[in-house]
């Protein structure tokens, strides 16, 4: 924590046009954003959303309420323009790529979508373990990388996915890292019944107890329950916090990313916004175990970074306040008796 | 509620290519926004907030942290395009009108600030009631007739106010309508101490004590411890329920306007959008009293339509989500078994 910053950044807020403290978590994300930059004066002007794309071999356990072509499907519509997270990132202004780390189904190529693909999605970790040691490492290498360049072509960027499937890879990363029982964590996902819900749920604890990975090695448990997705979102959360890039982490599949990340290097923490409360049933567990306070909370349960898509526009509206707002000096407005004295030169 | 309509509008959203129910909130706001607009393709093309501002003679009681001038100040800034409405405002495409409903000091006319005044602020409701009936038919009216306009010029508007000692004035109107002590429901307002805030809800209690305004005439309530931009926003609301036109409700006293409409004709709830819970001690009891669910959690306590504004970003969103996502047999993908039939002759 850099306390000459933080006091630069607080006696700007400190001097706007309003109530000392009025904006509430906006002022908190103007600071965490501040300290992120290590800028007095931080701006976002180009937002990049992220959304990665894999199968899951453990589908054919039946545990999604979706075949596993959907995956596939869901990519040619994101190349279309026709997704939920398309519909989002143009109403804000987030440029949008798509990367397909390990899609199991033929599409079209198509210049929106990176190939990044690992394999025709993982295997079922139910039978052998997720991916291999070298594909683990892939596939964090790959969102590493992404995110340097990301850093030098955008200010804020958010992370989303897509993977007929993941949602079980997550409980089993959570149920691994955390302990928890999966009957207590084990969600609806895309919507599937109550009977359906407890066979995924036993699917991995099944899972747990025959592949055994170990929480103090995160990589044994990307590499045993994972996803290409899921490894590539926190590889690109450790790149970006390597290069200062703030990053939006949208729901439940990509905060299991972030708990991933946070395992591997707990530094990755003050660069991730968590963006919103998903309805998926361990959330909760999951954002606690981080440490989080997520910007929203709209019930939201469909991925492929909407939340953080939502959460990038309240962000921005952070930063917009502290950047555009006049100051009680500027605007000739009287201020409390015991705000900081008016000098501009100390203006950040 | 109109049910024809009403299945319209599931059905489109369950056509979209996202699990069933996925968008929580986001879909509750479309449906909502589509009963209110009696359309089954509702869309947003047009936004508008308006800012009603006015003084109070209860300030002279001490129940501020800021001195009445700032009242005369903020319109100025809010005329400049300085305070935080003008920044979220340009963020999010909203027309910006400012409507001066009782300033007490002097400033500068300006073709950015509508001239509605009514008298030089309200009288202190300690003394005497806070205006006349008279008064408190013309705050209503002017409200009514800005929103009928309105609703010839834009799709979605949102109410906010700025006012020194305007939470005392809201929690008086909350406390008459629910028989709430106001102990129990009066905040910092701007940002007061414990002492101050202790004398403040005091001050309430006296002046129910004193005017004791009759909950079931609610113009008396108005009358007694009203404010002239709390009238203008309460009668803004019924004109744009009138006129079809929904509107995001901003903080604690805008939702103090809401009851009062409320408590006027019950029929303006439907066209209501409650922005955000406001940090204000007394808002969850006022947005229960109104059965309101509000969008928004950001500890905010700014008031000028700042909530409002940021739900309207959230509002546009569902909407264009709405209308904007492909649908299953347009994309491709394979939908749920138990799906609608795609049949595009019902399509709304």
């Amino acid at each position: 924590m850099n306390s000459s910053l933080c006091e630069r950044v607080q006696s700007r807020l400190d001097r706007l046009t309003k109530p000392l403290g009025s904006l509430g978590r906006l002022e908190e994300i103007v600071m965490q954003f501040a300290l992120a930059r290590e800028t007095p004066r931080p701006r976002i002007e180009r937002k990049s959303m992220y959304v990665f794309c894999a199968d899951h071999g453990i589908a054919a356990e039946g545990v999604s309420a979706y075949p596993q072509e959907v995956t596939a499907q869901m990519v040619r519509n994101f190349a279309a323009g026709g997704a939920a997270i398309n519909v989002l990132c143009r109403q804000f202004g987030i440029a949008t790529t798509v990367i397909d780390m390990g899609v199991a189904c033929d599409y079209e190529p198509h210049l929106a979508v990176l190939d990044r693909r690992i394999a025709r999605g993982t295997a079922n970790f139910l039978r052998s373990p997720a991916m291999t040691a070298p594909q683990a490492a892939q596939s964090l290498d790959t969102g590493r990388a992404l995110a340097r360049e990301a850093a030098t072509t955008c200010d804020l960027a958010g992370v989303g996915e897509m993977g007929i499937g993941n949602t079980t890879s997550a409980t089993a990363i959570l149920a691994a890292f955390t302990g928890r029982d999966p009957e207590e964590i084990t969600g609806l996902g895309t919507g599937i019944g109550a009977a359906q819900r407890v066979r995924k749920a036993e699917t991995v604890r099944r899972a747990l107890a025959l592949r055994r990975p170990n929480p103090g090695a995160p990589l044994s448990v990307l590499q045993a329950v994972g996803g290409f997705e899921i490894g590539a979102m926190a590889g690109f959360l450790l790149g970006a916090a390597e290069s200062r890039l703030p990053v939006a982490v949208d729901g439940f599949i990509a905060s299991s990313a972030a708990l991933l990340a946070a395992r591997i290097s707990p530094g990755v923490l003050p660069y991730l916004f968590f963006s919103h409360r998903s309805a998926e049933r361990g959330h909760g567990v999951l954002l606690e175990a981080l440490g989080a306070k997520p910007i929203l909370d709209l019930d939201l349960r469909l991925g492929e970074g909407t939340g953080a898509a939502l959460a990038i526009g309240v962000i921005e509206a952070a930063l917009r306040l502290y950047n555009e707002m006049a100051t009680f000096e500027s605007a000739g407005v009287t201020p409390l008796p015991d705000r900081p004295s008016p000098d501009p030169r100390q203006d950040p």
